[in-house]
């Protein structure tokens, strides 16, 4: 053989066995990548792949890291429940106690929201929609209340965004944080959201159109929840009703996070939240799991987010 | 079963049939995807890949799309080769004539070059490095020349770096067309370009790094050759006795399209292109094939392009 001509297979084993003479590098990273990069040749050779669909590929693919969607296409394309259903398995392997379901982070988390005890407005003070109250509280696994925690809490604005991928809105808007009080209660006055859709003319609507799939979920709010020796909770609740609850594109609805709306509770008690006529209360307690090792208190390394 | 609980399998079988009722897109795009989707699916589980890893990945491969370097990853992971090899199988079950070896484009190409006919000087007239002239023919399958084919030729600088990628150097720098004469003659002048590199601290090189593999390429030229009636042919050579001649990180290299040098030409007969002095010439004729439709005369609609 030629040191520069071979088949398919001879530059598949080229591609995954070359590396320098020094020996240095990330076994890790070799491995997953000659696996898929296996994978994709085969993906090529069997389905007949031609060289205008793969650079149609490719150009899509240099698209969607440049809007910052790539968070929206994992969640879309099932990866995010997918490491979920994972991190249930491995518990369940393990043996551990069952917390709160978790479910997705999605791409549109922001960190250092402003942070009050015990209660506070995520609508800024100003009526906005339904009025809703959630509140309830922290536990841990033997359904002892956790002082101290932090509820990280954020939901889209009327129209389906978010703040900090929407220019309309002040930073963190529909964003805070709340420590839980001696008691592990937490709680907080927002308005019944709205769901979220893929940004319409955007590389991800793009693929979804090809797929012949809606980009829509359900109306939902966000949760991370962490406290000293608890293991960190990335969850989010339903609110029940909702057209897609039961076809959330990124396939991220979990039964247990359905919330049950109690409309026309009387404002007595909630003065301080500005509630003083009927409104709708959710009451929601957080189960966690206890921390195995200080990593799992700490959020993910996540770098991927997204824009509008 | 819930609606909303499942296992991997449910999960996958979920994302890979889920569609509006509508029954649009296109049923190729959802072959791929569910066939990509499906073996990432079982990469993560038997290669156990945790969420840091998988977030990880995303994050390189959004600052990859963002950087413009799809097209790096894709040569250096041997893809672009792949497509080369699979056209020439393709040729070969056709029973179809072989022309000049094709070879990748690579992502630095930039459409509508100056045109000249016959000749031309790739070298903006200031004399650079060690002064080369190609020379040749552009033939048909027959071996008859091709009269008024475009030859696109472009380069590397002195540093290896490519014009409308390297904000210092004026626009078509070291990229020409040239129109072949009655004779299907072409000649041009430049210099002898050095190699390429994928550029420092990107993430091309975050990814190589990581395999333990440089990113060099040898001293090369690259060609685009169109004709009417005939194949568009894409193709490069190389200089003989670069360090990574058989060790290119785009396993691009091929038999048959390694120059012979001819150092100490005598330049009469080429003072039309400024050469009064004995210089390196190379001579190459380019073999094209007949075209079996109008597209096989057109470029590919390659949109992915490399920054830097």
């Amino acid at each position: 053989m030629s040191a520069n001509e071979f088949t398919v297979q001879q530059l598949l084993e080229r591609v995954n066995t070359t590396r320098r003479a020094e020996g240095q590098g990330n076994e890790r990273v070799r491995q997953i990548t000659a696996r898929i990069v296996a994978d994709l040749f085969r993906t090529i050779d069997e389905l007949d792949v031609n060289a205008d669909e793969f650079w149609a590929a490719t150009d899509w693919l240099s698209r969607l890291g440049a809007s910052g969607q790539m968070g929206l296409i994992t969640a879309g394309l099932g990866f995010d429940r997918l490491l979920d259903i994972r991190a249930d398995e491995a518990d369940r392997r393990a043996g551990r106690a069952e917390g709160t379901p978790r479910a997705i982070e999605g791409p549109l988390y922001i960190a250092g929201a402003p942070l009050s005890r015990y209660e506070t407005r995520l609508d800024e003070g100003e009526p906005r929609g339904e009025v809703l109250v959630m509140e309830g509280r922290v536990l841990d696994e033997q359904g002892q209340p956790v002082a101290g925690a932090l509820v990280d809490v954020w939901h889209a604005n009327e129209q389906g965004r978010y703040s900090h991928f929407d220019p309309e809105q002040p930073p963190y808007a529909l964003r805070r944080r709340i420590e839980t009080d001696a008691q592990g209660r937490y709680r907080f006055r927002s308005f019944l959201p709205p769901g979220y859709a893929i940004p319409p003319g955007s590389p991800t609507a793009e693929l979804f159109e090809a797929l012949d799939r809606h980009g829509n979920r359900p109306a939902h709010i966000h949760f991370l929840i962490a406290a000293p020796g608890q293991r960190l909770l990335t969850t989010q609740v339903n609110l029940p009703g909702d057209t897609f609850i039961d076809d959330d594109f990124a396939f991220a609805t979990r039964d247990g996070l359905v919330l049950t709306l109690e409309p026309g509770t009387p404002p007595q008690g909630y003065e301080s939240l500005g509630v003083n006529a009927p409104f709708t209360r959710v009451r929601f307690d957080f189960k966690l799991q206890r921390a195995l090792d200080e990593d799992e208190s700490k959020p993910l390394a996540r770098m991927a987010r997204v824009k509008a």
